[in-house]
């Protein structure tokens, strides 16, 4: 079923579109009072997560404030590695953390694609949330890309180093970070296929840490292992493929060519410089700084209405933030940029 | 007076050299156990720091075991804002912190270059260093960044949300990010004029955060007032600058074209990729992942060996790590680097 409000589709597949979709990384979350609602109710993070109704709930809440043109799962990069039994938790304002992280070669051995059924609260999540959208925008489902599992698992958590435990790693015994990533694509195939099953219409991967890699390193452990990924979907439904890897030619080239629809770029990056070097041969998404959103509501107008300038004529664009919102970001924020986005697009 | 070893100074006139020069950022500090007493033995961070004879022991401890090619002073960026009066102290593992920082309209507008008199103990330091050197190697004086400063100045501290106070300021009153980096720069230059007064024979500017800026405000508020302060040293030494920027072929070129004499790198760029789009207009600096050197030593010097030949054979090149050595590493894993580095680009 086509969804009524197809414009993310269209841009995904670079055809001409009235104006510019507009979705944003982190919607549904914390700078919502009603999402906040809902987190305490649930008590915790993962069971927020875990549970279909209250993940639908939470989906579904900035769409009824802002005229957003895509609902995204609400879910977490991080339910893989908890479903191969590394142990997931939320500590309060601290980020993830893994009971069992991957600190031996006998673990890493162990790891395997984890059994589906044990994901089961992700793909009935994505058919609520499909029962519940009656098919005014397209769903976005989503995975962690293999690498950026691999580092928080073998890490156990968040990094202020630049995960230097990982990147030693793939310098020492890069057949060990191989083989987590080879496991991991594994199961973000799999993962992915199932979100799409249950009806996703659209499939993102977020490279959150390749990043941090050095050139040869990022092809190997990041990109290759996403571009399998991205095969093994066979095209079922458009892709988009978002690497924190700041303005470089050479990895957004890379990413360009990697099978996905779209490459999302993080908000370091110059739109109209990278549109020029990757030409129209895929959609891009992005890229304004999460940070314009905590700034004032003429600030807003102004930046998104450059970024749609910077963006060109070209289809094939679909307006994004350039990192997650934050959670300082006053909601009408959001509905004043939304608003700048429609209008300055249909004005073109 | 010429240094007996002047590798360095060749290296970044792109002149011939028999063998590459090797120096690592953070060569003096925590990973040397001789540098732990010094400074244990201080008190604080800032109490070593600020000492003329402790700083230059601890300048002068790595080239007692390692055949560096450089010795670089032994201080910190943020003592210019802690001149300004921002009282700076480190607390225990916790990096810096600025009892006074700029949080408001009347204390930007404050803000003026410092009197170079509360920061003699840098050029005295500088001076001592020379002495005990005897000439044997060069001296490294250097600054933070006039953006770099401000992104500390203004939030008071390191950031794990990438200084989002600091972008917001740059969107929402970028007069008053302006000003501060203004102030800045000039400082920086005054500072860094002192230093080679009092002997430093190559200066460098850290823009350790320049990277997390939006293309147009890296423009405006990293690169530009770097340029000014490197303008404003007239040539009087060879001078590096490094901005942790990835392998952004735009930012790269536009520091290749700052008027340094050489581009430090950080270890995300590829380095063959980096010389053959800059060209050999400037000296390279770079860019071996300090990962590495927590890896075994067969690893350290493989890794050294493919960096030395990635370089090529331009003229204009200068060994060093891609970020400050952690740490964890082992001494040993140090020697293992400055031999191989030697010997590899003595056998090309």
């Amino acid at each position: 079923m086509v969804p009524a409000n197809d414009l993310l589709l269209r841009a995904l597949r670079r055809e001409p579109v009235t104006h510019v979709p507009v979705w944003l990384m982190r919607q549904a979350g914390r700078y919502l009072p009603e999402y906040n609602v809902v987190r305490r109710k649930a008590g915790s993070f993962m069971a927020l997560a875990t549970s279909p109704a209250l993940a639908t709930e939470v989906t579904l809440q900035p769409l009824s404030r802002f005229p957003l043109d895509a609902a995204i799962l609400f879910s977490d990069i991080l339910t893989i590695p908890d479903a191969m039994g590394l142990g997931l938790s939320f500590a309060e304002g601290e980020g993830p953390r893994f009971a069992h992280p991957l600190r031996d070669e006998a673990a890493i051995a162990r790891l395997a694609v984890p059994d589906l059924a044990r994901l089961r609260y992700v793909f009935d999540a994505v058919a609520e949330i499909k029962r519940a959208l009656h098919g005014r925008v397209p769903l976005i489902g989503f995975a962690g890309s293999p690498f950026t599992l691999a580092a928080y698992m073998i890490e156990g958590r968040g990094s202020d180093d630049g995960f230097a435990m990982v990147r030693r790693m793939a310098y020492a015994r890069p057949d060990l970070l191989m083989h987590i990533v080879d496991v991991n694509a594994a199961a973000v195939t799999a993962y992915l296929r199932a979100q799409i099953d249950a009806g996703a219409d659209v499939v993102m991967l977020f490279d959150t840490w390749g990043g941090l890699l050095p050139a040869q390193a990022f092809q190997r452990f990041s990109l290759e292992p996403m571009r399998r990924v991205l095969a093994g979907l066979q095209r079922a439904v458009p892709t988009i493929v978002f690497s924190k890897c700041g303005d470089s030619d050479a990895r957004l080239a890379a990413l360009a060519a990697s099978g996905a629809s779209c490459v999302g770029l993080d908000w370091t990056v110059d739109l109209a410089r990278a549109r020029a070097g990757i030409g129209t041969t895929v959609a891009l998404q992005g890229n304004l700084d999460p940070a314009v959103l905590t700034a004032d509501v003429e600030t807003v107008v102004r930046e998104a209405r450059a970024l749609v300038d910077a963006a060109g004529a070209a289809p094939g664009y679909v307006f994004n933030l350039g990192h997650g919102i934050v959670p300082q970001t006053p909601p009408d924020h959001v509905a004043a940029l939304v608003a700048a986005v429609h209008d300055a697009s249909r004005q073109k």
